[in-house]
């Protein structure tokens, strides 16, 4: 157990991430009395029943009173109308932060509602699963993920170390960088990769000489692994894709420019072209096993009946 | 245990199909004797340290004496050698059958060395992991996984119902197809999902404004997952993109019409045409974790510590 960092601590919008946070605080002891709101009275409803909280507002306004930290978990589309609404309740020497998966555009939309005297540090921890609302929080979420504060040159210093430590007792590290060079590292290591993932398996859902129960039969050959991403909350990604525009078309640019090159070499059999890059990928790959972020277990250890929730072993057929 | 179906069966190729396809038949029994013979002195050396047959051979013309079932597990571009080495000395009334992820190139490749009173049954089990070598195989490998048998039309039926009947006791699930309509299916579900996930990596590997470094740690969010796909086997992967070339042109167009729509949806801002696909193709992955193909498990079960092999969670900071 942590010192508690927040003895108010005031989470809006309780979905995967917000539900996170919820859990892993408590796992930590990093917050006192958490209030928990969100627009819809049925979702509020099942964070209270998953005791998400301490107390449960669909006014937002209600649940940032006397808050020392607010964190903001809502689709980037809607930080602008959240801010707005919970800016003239804010207490003195408050933190307010958010888990955005876009940085520029949610400073530019937040920072105009957040009076003098409160902090702004937003922040973004690079952690998830393709499942969404409460119910898909876990409190191990950010463990050994990295949390990116984007913190305005002029923040106030204390309150970004302050909010470090909080995502630090949850379990995650924390680096620190300006908006946009987030948005343009986000672009291509979770949005292009994202857009991609949509991308063929809605190709794949329309063609006509393949049929969608081919499609999932003979998912196994690679097809399932981006059915994951694809799988992912679409409100949350509409937005991310609307609010990182310029990076994401420009890191889709290089995308389209090295396929077109892939293409091309499929074209005119050059083999060699084609094993030189198969070769050289196996050592991003590497590098991201050493570093934490993957498991090295074949096949993320999808052997049937291996891990909880995977399908059993289909029973022997002539046995 | 089932029957012995092939009291001699021979393996041309023992990597992680190779290697699977001995430990599956020896869970089930469905082979005698197994002949096991690859290319290298030290791959066959490894193979026969890991027990994978009962003798072991580099000239494959002696692994086939007598066979009942030979089985070539080769990259596809290898699979024309392969059969005019072993074609002589195959048994009369022998199966012969492959492993390939292209078919309609392997049948051209191989049947010519096929002699009459030999049946050719060639196959592609829809299974895998990005690990290669034999030291890759498991028994469980094929378990409620698809196999896909393309026999020519005027194919001894018998021959293709032992085959299938063998492809069942290893535990997957056997469809029979044209190897035209095969090399359409898996262009679409296994080899432009390949194509796209090494694009990626490679250009996430050759930024200016993003260092490696940053790619391999903020990989949580989408990223990491192409990886795995992209740590395949080079020499394999090569092969599929120049063996199954118009197919996999076909299938890259549609994908790259896709995405052309999408890029442009994004630049003028039609979140409504974003939110509706990203909406369709929750509905996929639905049928294809209904059809047994994949685990429902949130990421993959990667949870940190949550299964064997995958990080540990970091020590709380600050407790």
């Amino acid at each position: 157990m942590t010192a508690v960092i927040f003895p108010r601590l005031a989470l809006i919008g309780i979905g995967l991430i917000g539900g996170s946070i919820a859990l892993a605080s408590r796992r930590a002891g990093a917050a006192g009395h958490i209030a928990v709101s969100t627009r819809t009275p049925e979702t509020l409803r099942r964070a209270e029943a998953l005791a998400l909280g301490d107390s449960f507002h669909l006014d937002p306004a209600e649940a940032v009173k006397d808050a020392d930290c607010v964190i903001v978990s809502v689709p980037v589309g809607a930080s602008g109308a959240v801010a707005e609404a919970i800016g003239p309740f804010l207490k003195a020497g408050a933190i307010v932060s958010d888990v955005g998966s876009v940085k520029h555009s949610v400073v530019r939309q937040m920072a105009p509602f957040i009076p003098a005297g409160v902090h702004f540090v937003p922040a973004h921890p690079v952690a998830g699963t393709e499942q969404s609302g409460p119910e898909a929080g876990f409190a191990e979420l950010f463990d050994n993920r990295w949390c990116i504060l984007t913190p305005p040159p002029e923040t106030d210093r204390e309150a970004v170390a302050t909010l470090a430590a909080f995502w630090g007792a949850l379990g995650a590290n924390v680096e620190t960088m300006s908006p946009e060079h987030h948005d343009l590292v986000l672009a291509i290591t979770s949005h292009v990769p994202h857009l991609i993932a949509y991308n063929i398996v809605g190709t794949a859902a329309h063609l006509e000489e393949v049929t969608q129960s081919e499609v999932m039969k003979f998912s196994a050959g690679g097809f399932r692994d981006f059915t994951r991403i694809a799988a992912s909350d679409p409100t949350m990604w509409r937005d991310v894709f609307l609010h990182n525009k310029d990076a994401v078309l420009e890191m889709l640019g290089r995308f389209n420019e090295d396929l077109t090159a892939l293409q091309r070499a499929i074209r005119y059999g050059e083999g060699d072209k084609l094993f030189e890059l198969f070769t050289r990928t196996r050592a991003i790959r590497r590098g991201i096993v050493a570093a934490g972020q993957e498991t090295a277990t074949a096949d993320f250890g999808r052997r049937p009946g291996a891990i909880p929730g995977s399908p059993p072993a289909t029973p022997k057929k002539g046995s």
